[in-house]
This record gives C-alpha cells, structure tokens and sequence, in this order.
C-alpha cells in the first residue's frame, strides 16, 4: 500500500531538547508549558480556536529511529506489543496528546500538559471534545491498576 | 519543514463505499461495524490489545482531495477556522476515532462506532486509556450546546 506523505502545519517548541526525561504522557505533564508555532500557510484554520480549554495535538515523534512491534515498559517489567501500549517507538511514530490550550497570541498557541520534544513536526491540530469519548464499560486490559505508574514515568527511566 | 510519510500498517474495511453518508463521529455510529486488516509485518504489535474495550485509531482520510483552512458545518451554519472542527477536509486529512474492540480473529480487529470509509489507510492503533483525557474546567467554544448536531450528521448532509 501506498506511503502516506503530510506536510507539517506547524512546529513544537518545548523545554525538553532530547529524547529523555520526557514525561510519557500530558496528564503527567500539567506543570510543563511550550508553544505551538504554526507556520503562515496555515494560521487561517486557527479561527475560533480560542474558544477551546484543550486540544488535540497530532504531532511526528521525530527523535525515533528504532521502532519495533514490542514494546516493554520499564515501570511494568512485561513485553507488551507496541500497539497495546503508547510507546513512541512505533512503526509509525504518530503521537496523539491532549494538553491545555492556554491561549493564542498570533500563530503561537500557548499550551500545557507538554509531553513532546523540542522541534517536533506538527501534523494537525483538532478541537478536543469530550463527548467523543465513550463513557461505558470500558476496559484497559494489561494497564488495570497500572496508569499511575504510567503517567508518573518518565522517557529514558530505566 | 521536510514531510513526514508513513507506510501503512493496515486497511480498514467499513459499509461506508463512498464520501457521503459517514456518521461525523464514531460515537454517532455505535451501530456500525467494520474490520481493521493489521498486515502481516505488524501482526506481532497486536499482542494484549485484546484486553481493551476501546482503540484509538489514526488512520488517513483518503477520498479527501480538496483541504481547506475553513470549514462551514452544514448544521451550524457557520464558518470556523478548520482547526476549530472535525471536518474532514484538512491541510493533513488524518482522522483519530475513538472505536468499541469487539474482538481479535488472528490479524482482524472486529469494531463497532465506525466513522471510516472503506479502503482508509491505518497509520496507528493505541490503546484507548480514558485517565489520560482532562477532566476539569473543559470548554469548548463554539460548539457548547451544540455537540449533538454534529453527533447525529452524516458526511455529505446539505
């Protein structure tokens, strides 16, 4: 099947400069403040924006070079396959965070709850809606009783 | 900024033919059933996803040929920054839906709450974890009183 080719919207500027010490997920980041600059071309879709607490980010986890099919958190001790985990180190390093919109000054967003690196290409940018999210009987499989462990983890712990 | 291309791990295979008729969100779709196709090279990322009720599913909009900066939602009627909404028709048409897992037959994941049209190309799968969704003071603009009108609409509605 045909590669799938997209062209950044915009860039991450973040405090974390390398591929350590990167909380794993934005609700483990509330604390951390960066910037989303998105690139003239496309600061027309930024109408009514403001308006939104949070957003989702879609962004190129672009500091991963190795992904692989198994991933093995190291707060968990077990090998799980990648697409039962939200490791970075996938075929397609396609993160997906939701962190708080804390205000748009031009083409910069001013965002918290940072869980990317610094220079990370941005590939879209949606309105977070809470609704969307189903409500009943989920289940978290492997991850019951562990997400605390997760969220209080750090990239490069080991 | 250099483009960013993935290589497809899977294709989805959805009632939906065509560009019309598409429920908006995967919860307005509970009914709906599909299959995601894992190929082969990345059957092995599948192992304990089973366990979970619910996938994130990043997949790419393929009948989208015309992206736009704004979008115009039929049952609004008015005109916002495409950022802002959940229209399809973005500068990167990548879509992530929330969907039940009904089960796991060798490389098929069954699923129901689909929002995709046949034949989309699958970019990623992660495990659906709601602890990682805000919960607090979440605000969203422009559609506050109005997320059941876009839940109930369909892709191609006038």
């Amino acid at each position: 099947m045909e590669a799938v080719s997209y062209r950044p919207i915009g860039i991450i500027h973040s405090p974390f400069k390398e591929n350590v010490g990167i909380p794993r997920q934005a609700v483990g980041a509330s604390e951390v403040k960066g910037t989303i600059e998105i690139f003239d071309d496309f600061s027309g879709g930024l109408k009514d924006l403001g308006g939104f607490s949070h957003i989702v980010v879609v962004f190129h986890l672009h500091l991963v070079k190795s992904p692989r099919l198994k991933a093995y958190p190291p707060w968990d001790g077990r090998e799980h396959g990648v697409f039962a985990t939200r490791s970075p180190y996938r075929p397609n390093p396609v993160g997906v965070s939701v962190v708080r919109l804390e205000g748009i000054d031009g083409n910069n967003l001013h965002i918290s709850g940072v869980d990317m690196a610094e220079g990370s290409p941005v590939l879209d940018i949606k309105p977070y809606i809470p609704n969307l999210n189903p409500t009943n009987d989920v289940k978290i499989g492997w991850l019951t009783g562990k997400v605390e462990g997760m969220n209080q983890s750090k990239s490069g712990d080991r």
